[in-house]
């Protein structure tokens, strides 16, 4: 198991993607590691580190894609940055699987363009781990598809429910349809003909409301890129207004610092679940290949945690079972 | 200042309604209310109260619109309804206002469809109130309008000016357009355009992301009433999957009675703004009239708000202001 993995992608390079590596490294005795990016600065950063070098590689690839460069623009011009780099390694065969923390948008354009499409896909999506009281779920499209057709909602849901229940661990995904009323008439034209669509999968569970969501009513919310982007970056902010909202109460009601203390320990406990460093991180579905994003504040716990799950994505050939589903 | 309560809307009718207008005449002393509905329940709730019977009339309309009813089906067939005959009386001048806390559907339909368009306005729009670490803000459209022209987009922006300064005591709110990234080429053909349209007015703030609606950073959060009624509904549900989660990071952390109360109480006093009681209600903006609709739920205190607004919304002539500007 060979996986490439960019150490100069997200807000804490090399050090974060290296040190994810290296603990991947120590608990997957199979796992070799390419890392991909500036050789001078991995080197620097390897220093300070332990690890077996016949599992810890190096590509070079001096050029970096910034978090806010224009994907398209950026995948064009830099053919040495580490995601056009990892994901030729690939595509070549090099390697089984591509993780980065960077720019999601040049990576979802370098995967789409440099793996190609799997037979049976019109477009490939971007999934996100959804916190509900239920536990954890999968919501998508969160970005890579702003507008949807009818057919799109069907192959995304096909492709969701091996992601969740592969990697997920869900023994049977129900697949819900986000919109703004339960009743199959309800909605634009458009989400009307994707539930009449979706209506033929046995494991749709039918339209879905705003606030079935943290009820966790089903495992895959469906929704297109506009809806999704907007709630995953709404849900990431919840925490933080927490901490503002707790705060204002606790003024209001005039605690003193050991209770605030004990009310923003429980706060804090209470929402682990939207800390998405346990996840890791999402694979782009639908690409030839295996190529995983994580958020750009990635730890090395959470590279560590998407490099073995992109491992998992490998060992499970959801491809395969993608393909198999959508024919 | 006479204003038509319906009387048979909202879950808790008649007695809610009745409630929440003898507060609004008691609070208001040049008010009149006509309470709209079936004549023996209004009476028969009215006899446990005191009040003033020159002030406090009643218009018999036995029919009743149910929550979940199909809208437009139930304004044609049911003439005789509160909604047909309180809008009606409306339209025929014997009323300023008309307010309810029943089917948000039908009341939009039937004030449509009653007391017509205002000039310059291609589709009324509902709003509603939103919270915010910065305090309660408006978001539209939240649900009358799926898909929107672009056009929609500054028309809407322009009422919600007009509402949040009027009424909200806003002295010069910012709209924001929510999408998916900062940049202006950022979204849907749909929303670029629209964000080149609104770049003509003065208050006009960019686009803003999900992260940014709890952080309060425009007082208008302008969208597609598909992204908005999912986001109404989803803030709607987040005190009580607090609960919920806050539940579950008592028992991981085990605490004991004393200290679970404490944290509760806190947990009430920091979601205080979640709570839509003070509100009241939210007009349908873009109508020739005062037409306000309330939570389903809406309490005698949340009734009497909308009764104030409401007059509110007549004594500063809102409608005028809102064809002034479109002009």
């Amino acid at each position: 198991m060979i996986i490439a993995v960019d150490a100069a992608g997200g807000d804490y390079y090399p050090d974060n993607p290296i040190k994810g590596s290296i603990q991947a490294l120590d608990e997957l005795s199979d796992l070799t590691v390419i890392l991909v990016g500036p050789e001078d600065s991995i080197k620097e950063e390897l220093s300070n580190h332990e690890y077996d070098e016949q599992r810890l590689l190096i590509q070079h690839a001096p050029e970096i894609i910034g978090m806010d460069e224009s994907p398209a623009q950026a995948v064009k011009t830099k053919q040495n940055s580490s995601i056009v780099k990892g994901l030729g390694m690939h595509k070549a065969g090099k390697c089984s699987a591509f993780i980065s923390a960077g720019n999601t948008g040049a990576l979802l354009a370098a995967s789409t363009f440099l793996l190609g499409k799997l037979e049976g896909v019109s477009r490939p999506t971007i999934a996100a781990m959804y916190p509900t009281v239920q536990g954890v779920r999968l919501m998508m499209d969160v970005g890579a598809n702003l507008e949807m057709r009818a057919e799109m909602y069907v192959q995304f849901a096909q492709m969701g429910k091996i992601f969740a229940s592969e990697i997920m661990g869900f023994e049977d995904p129900k697949v819900g349809l986000l919109n703004v009323g339960e009743e199959k008439e309800k909605g634009t034209d458009n989400l009307k003909e994707a539930y009449q669509k979706l209506s033929a999968l046995p494991n749709f569970a039918g339209n879905i409301e705003g606030r079935d969501i943290f009820a966790g009513k089903a495992d895959i919310f469906l929704c297109d890129g506009l809806v999704g982007n907007i709630l995953l970056k709404f849900g990431e902010s919840i925490p933080g207004a927490l901490n503002t909202f707790v705060k204002q109460g606790i003024k209001t009601l005039g605690l003193g610092s050991d209770e605030a203390k004990l009310v923003n320990k429980v706060l804090k406990a209470s929402l682990a679940e939207f800390d998405s460093e346990q996840v890791g991180g999402v694979p782009f579905l639908g690409v030839d290949g295996v190529s995983m994003v994580g958020h750009g504040s990635s730890s090395p716990l959470a590279i560590k945690n998407m490099i073995l799950n992109s491992a998992k994505c490998v060992d499970h050939s959801i491809n395969d079972k993608i393909v198999a589903s959508l024919k």
